[in-house]
């Protein structure tokens, strides 16, 4: 059982990791940090947390879980202010949807990664942002993907797969790498997407009836633009080459696609609708 | 009370429509005309419609309301085969994504778009095709868009009306041109888009794992990149010049946002994020 719970920044997915950890009797006590009083004061109203605090060493002190929930473009500044409180009988784990950046900011304060925190990337979200959209069940079959290091100690990586299996959560391991590649095509590119979909046609005459009968196409297209404007920034910017890499091969494929529609080809733009079909057709096979 | 309701193509929409008039006792019997004896026979063993007819034209003498679900491609032969047993006492009407070409099509054969004939657009489906996928309940609570033109028969408009109303939907109308005009951006632009993507990311070496951590961003537009390529290489072509257009704009747009990004302008990507989720939230305000 953990003693206290320490979440920094209780937005969305800080929240639900309060609310799941209380949910499932993980823990004793949760504090949380963050630098906006009025989201702290809303969790310890909404019984998310015990207690908040604005000064992020306050909180961790004495915890013995510490999650990371802040913006990844915050990662620096939290590492830093925790060092001086660093525990080494307490696990530490993150939230960041970019895991190269992350190993960064800790490499920057620390000098190398400490062994007892382990990256990790839970593959859940809304679009609504706040504490107030938290769930307790957010992480209920969803996957969390574990980035640990060489060094990490393999008892504290145990300790903080089976916290997120506790919480709900499939629990994967990849290499920070990997990950950051990956997501950049399954996650990052999506969102840039449709974040640029949406401002086009949002900049339109007809833009109130665009939204309007949006069913099937932009509406799914138009709900993850409602995501958070910082965080997504932060995202990008801690993503970047894997993301640029992949916009650039993604405006090549549009262009393609240009080319078959400009000149009418029937058969060829068929064919091209067919394989993306059955490429998305194959993993379903294979995974139902 | 429709005596012999007549659908053209048997598939996901037609087989809906079948479904739901009769949930809906809008008809004494529910025929169907389609080009595929094996679809036909489904139909008629899931008690979709009560006979089926590879002859078009056989399926349609007699009946009083036509309503043809073929992909947009199709309409020129259909027109065709309907003209000899044309019936200026039965209502027509269809379901096309695309208005314009469907008009073009009856122009082509009738000479001008018969009065009995009021083009109509359900904006509602699945990703799924066939008439296995029908729901009755398909249309319910879902918009449809008609398209008469200044000369349709305005009994006619009205019987057509109120046939989609009992279907379960909200009935709008709209210019024949401005249809094709929104519709290019709310649904045919993002299609293309899914596929896209879909095509890009299904032929990499990682595409298991991008298909597998796929939830909330790629989830998405996979699933609306499992649509029918046959409907949608019609689509495409019907509406062609609207749809370069936009893709052409979409393509700057991408354009512009890796400038954003290459340059790691953070409070560029910020304001960029928030005024994309801000024109969403903007129409979602209006309309909650």
């Amino acid at each position: 059982m953990i003693q206290r719970l320490c979440v920094i920044g209780i937005g969305l997915i800080g929240g639900s990791v309060a609310l799941a950890a209380r949910a499932q009797g993980l823990c004793r006590e949760v504090v949380a940090a963050d630098r906006e009083e009025e989201a702290l004061r809303q969790a310890e109203k909404c019984g998310v947390i015990d207690r908040g605090y604005r000064d992020l060493s306050e909180a961790a002190r004495g915890a013995d879980a510490v999650v990371i929930a802040t913006p990844v473009g915050r990662m620096t500044a939290v590492f830093e202010a925790l060092k001086p409180v660093w525990s080494t009988r307490a696990f530490y784990t993150d939230v960041g949807s970019t895991k190269a950046s992350v190993v960064q900011a800790a490499e920057s304060v620390f000098g190398r990664v400490p062994e007892n925190f382990v990256p990790a990337h839970p593959i859940a979200g809304r679009e609504l942002s706040g504490v107030a959209a938290a769930l307790a069940d957010l992480f209920t079959g969803k996957k969390v993907i574990l980035t640990p290091l060489p060094h990490t100690d393999v008892r504290v990586l145990e300790r903080v797969r089976v916290f997120w299996q506790r919480l709900g959560a499939e629990v994967h391991d990849m290499s920070v790498a990997h990950h950051d590649h990956v997501l950049a095509a399954t996650s990052h590119l999506p969102h840039v997407i449709a974040y640029c979909l949406t401002h086009l046609l949002g900049r339109k005459d007809e833009k109130d009836e665009i939204f309007q009968y949006a069913a099937g196409g932009f509406r799914d297209f138009s709900r993850i633009a409602g995501s958070c404007p910082v965080m997504w920034a932060d995202i990008c910017l801690a993503n970047r080459d894997e993301i640029l890499k992949l916009l650039r091969q993604f405006e090549g494929e549009l262009q393609r696609f240009d080319e078959l529609l400009s000149r009418g080809d029937r058969q060829a733009i068929h064919d091209y609708f067919a394989e993306a079909r059955t490429a998305r057709q194959r993993f379903l096979d294979r995974h139902s």
